[in-house]
């Protein structure tokens, strides 16, 4: 290893919190002190921080010490957006004045280099400010696990392990009872929480944003299992799941509820299945309780991973790149083409072979 | 211990499913049979399962194996309520030909006795059955723990494990992102799983149906912290919390939003707190997430205990009654006494007291 | 509540760790500071603080925030035992001179009161220290829940947790092997840990210091099991459990090997059990493992109660006592009474009563 | 996807039990039933079902509802190794007789394929059996996650996860009492758990076999974290373990406590340590607790995968090939090759570059 200069590098959370953000601050912070002798500053309430001229607190062992198991960012994170608007298509039309109040700052506390963890959209800022001359290593972060160019990112099997267990839990519930239950989980543009908690827990229907569902499948499936006195269903639903073939299939005949009324697709979902199969349902939104808690041990190794591959990629000068898992080894990718796509389930994913060899229904075209 | 003449007893659970039904099943068919001799059969349905000429199932150890760790009941349940219509003041309207059938059924099925796992409804329907002449003992079953005449019911201490840890979980979001989170926990009549989950979790609000709460109080809560720099709060309420001084807290000035429109309890505090304070608010509701899930050893003891001391109880003749755990014995207690009124938190119970020690804001009168 | 003048308090915890000693420091720091307006300051390493001129921390509530969850306890424990020499009939033969350093070190620190968080050695300590003019109130702190005059202790339910989902674990191998498992638990003098967690657990056998036992038993129903086909038998055995009628069971004939040798009583069992019956066992001594982790939602809510009622008992003056859990109410009692004796499983316990029913062996006389 | 003629075929688990076991025989059922209307039975107690007129159960989508969640298999495991004895270079002497057993059995039962889920020894006898004419799918299964050719197997991330949670336990003891703990994991012959686990539980050393370690550089990491206040330690040692240069480092002046006489390696690390630190240490040995429990999402996800993916490599004759996990697809590879050679972690291994980055010590000749 060559020896490198002394330096200061900021680091900060950005978006949502995620399990096993503390685990990859306090992996910086180690890797940066005690292999470079490097001094770490935390950046806090995200992007913000670097708006407002907010405290900078400085980070030692000392304050990344029981961090590994602890979720949330003891840095704080936010989606307050002040960057910019999001279109409807991804692209951001950016508020210039934040980007060059970003950049005086930066040069202000006279930093080497900035680590940023974030999403998508963290990201596509820090690619914009990487353009503008800050030296900055992203590090991906989104439970959804939708961020291109790595095949994971922290926080998605601590979710994914939680929306198991709840729909072990929930399981009980809906075979005493003879119930449909919906559950309703993460994932706004790509159905791996839904997929593979729905695979993991059992569940007979799993409607994901990749492939657009019949409701009437779905209820076809739930009396397929009634008729064989299987008199209980478990349907795994994504956030950003939607119907298609609406109009025959649940707008007919005076209508589904509508979404404006009813809240979630969990609840049109729901609604619905009632309506068409006379069964009683019930909706389970796990909603922010997938956000939190402990990281599991395989998220605390990846956020670890990052970390120290973070500071490593600063070591090598490696700036505008996004560290990344791919084939089990620990690299790095350029930022904009992470951020260039989303990375959905693909139509041939083993994933959804499985599932519909297992006899679950995805209510889909091939259903 | 006398000499008993072999019998046949029957078993039903009754009402919403809890984490340790399972566990009673296997004590009583474990004491029935290991210690007695007897026979036991399940009765499938809930009292439903009388009024049918639905599929009775012998019940020997080996069906009975494994059963410990399982949530749920092996014999569905069900509150449909074929009985009698429950009045807003608690008494039933009966369905006098329902009764009429579940006393023929059971003396065609030739049972000595009949044990009855269930809520404050189910108790209610068994004392009936009982004054008709059928030898019924009963075994108390609550998640709400609002059954008199027992300091405990099994399943209370596992929904409050669940809500507990789901609170930790929500703490890590909060915190992270400046948030006031709003938890609506079980509790139809009484605050027992909101007040000590919400001391067990680190809660700032709790709101119960024993204390009338003022959402003004509960706003000022959230400020007086933010204003010390704790800008995050957690709510923790019961579903069966109301507000009291409505008109001047929270429906002055165009009023709060609609419950019809919004959903329940928790949905109106979170409403309410955001126009009171202006801070970011979340909602989630533990919901089924509550019920389900392996039982705690706690209440899988306890369950133990009860399927044990319900054959006891029949060995006894203490028909009419139903088994208890009073001052850390094992009892029994007439079913009419039980099921005449519930156990709410008293207003000088040692719990509030220490939540206000901590604190913590019941939103009410005193605080 | 009357006006009490402001007081600084002294706190530290003695003896082994315990689930809930952090939730009990949180507790007293808020009902000091936030009700009273008193000053807390923390001791470290227990009773060894007081004897070093060891660092005395402030403790505000900034200092214990976030602290419920967290196992430990931030103060450090020890049972170093600098202050005497206990004898095998429990007395402690004092060394004057640490008694004299601990008064005049109170003195120096110019605290109103101490809370002392202990075991029975720490509770004697600190009983011994009172009597020399100490204001002191204490804490019952025991795991085994073998504190007299307190219905609980806190720690005591999540030892008990982990335990019982120890033996769900171990239940699977058993069963899949067609083996005996020797599940050793915490309880040197009491079998509460084994009893609760073997009925909880699904034990076919429990053996407990209480109930003196006899290997040939144990033996005897590992192979009454065997005979019915199932194959398999979990035994589970607190640390401190005996043997009875050695000679004739498990001595003769070249004798069991001996415990030197062997390890604790979990070895001697199962190498006797392989010898009696012929079946492979397995060993697990939980241990350490007992003592960690994040207390139950019932631990939590116990140790917060007893923090806070320590505070009570200091502003009412009630020095000597130790706060307790009685009959569902939270009270004190005399600190001498509390370790006059131990507090150990009755023989006419219902859980031994109900363990018989449920077919569990505890391979003594009446088994 | 072709026709195919109905089959009939045989399931049986070898080897140690592993959580997940009894995912692949659900997904093998639903799949084979479900998609190509096959019959699948069980054959019970792994390879030793097949020399013995043993019962043969037919299992049917029936047999293996909720099975997900549960750890074991169903079917029985063992390694009881009739079919010969396995040398000290991993040959094994085949007990030829054992061999035309299960052929006849095989032949007799009229089975048209086989999957064996099982280790490194029951795939070798897989091999074996294969080459003799039975055809023969295998699923690998091995807790260490050591078999090569995939780069997962069920199971580990259960571990993984129970070790991690483990040491969780254990730091809040170590902290509070200023101690050393030595946690002993599995892996007999690498280092993958006590890595990913002393990685993810924030161990200070980590010794595996694939890296010879001197106790002295132990100790003097325990020394070192000491000396800046540091007080605890965590060392996580695999059972596999080796301690080199023993001669300079701990066998001399009187030599280190025989293992015979102290058991595992954990307590010859304790035991040393102790030694040459004078700090007080404890051991906990994992042993049976990593293999029992609910798997993990991943591991049950993983599992059903296996099983689905054997039925389709019987359904394209892909015999004498093992289903395996490679680069984020389900594959399958021949036998031979996956028990050719252990899969160990590599000197270049990313996971012990991020250890050190850590400040980690491995106590090898780098640390």
């Amino acid at each position: 290893m060559k020896a490198t200069a002394p330096k200061k590098i900021g680091v900060l959370t950005g978006g949502g919190d995620a399990p096993g953000l503390n685990a990859v601050i306090r992996a910086i912070v180690k890797a940066a002190t005690g292999r470079y002798g490097w001094e770490v500053v935390g950046i806090e309430e995200g992007f913000e921080g670097l708006l407002h001229e907010s405290p900078i607190r400085r980070l030692t062992p000392d304050d990344v010490r029981g961090l590994l198991p602890r979720g949330g960012s003891i840095l704080g994170c936010t989606n307050k957006g002040h960057f910019g608007i999001q279109t409807s298509d991804g692209r951001i039309i950016k508020d210039e004045s934040a980007f060059s109040e970003a950049m005086r700052r930066f040069n202000e506390l006279d930093l080497d280099a900035m680590v940023v963890v974030g999403g998508e959209g963290s990201l596509r800022i820090a690619w914009e400010l990487y353009r503008m001359g800050m030296p900055i290593v992203g590090v991906p972060k989104t439970i959804d696990n939708d961020i291109a160019e790595t095949d994971l990112t922290f926080g998605f099997y601590t979710a994914l392990q939680f929306a198991t267990e709840a729909i072990d839990r929930l399981h009980t519930t809906a075979e005493s009872h003879n119930r449909v239950i919906v559950v309703e989980v993460m994932g706004r543009h790509t159905g791996w929480i839904a997929l593979e908690s729905g695979i993991a827990g059992g569940a007979d229907v799993i409607l994901i944003p990749e492939v657009p569902f019949y409701l009437g499948k779905a209820a076809a499936k739930v009396m397929e299992r009634d008729a064989r006195g299987c008199r209980f269903s478990i349907i795994v639903v994504a956030e950003g799941a939607a119907a298609s073939g609406g109009a025959e299939v649940y707008l007919e005949a005076g209508g589904m509820d509508r979404p404006a009324r009813l809240g979630g697709i969990g609840e049109i979902v729901a609604s619905n299945i009632t309506r068409l199969t006379g069964k009683e349902t019930r909706v389970v939104v796990l909603g922010h309780l997938q956000r939190g808690g402990s990281p599991t041990a395989l998220d605390r190794t990846l956020a670890s991973c990052y970390g120290t591959a973070a500071i490593t990629a600063i070591a090598e000068g490696k700036f505008g790149h996004m560290v990344a898992y791919r084939n089990r080894e620990i690299g790095t990718v350029e930022i904009e083409l992470a951020v260039s796509r989303l990375k959905v389930v693909p139509a041939n994913s083993y994933l959804i072979g499985v599932a519909r060899d297992l006899g679950i229904s995805l209510a889909g075209e091939q259903d």
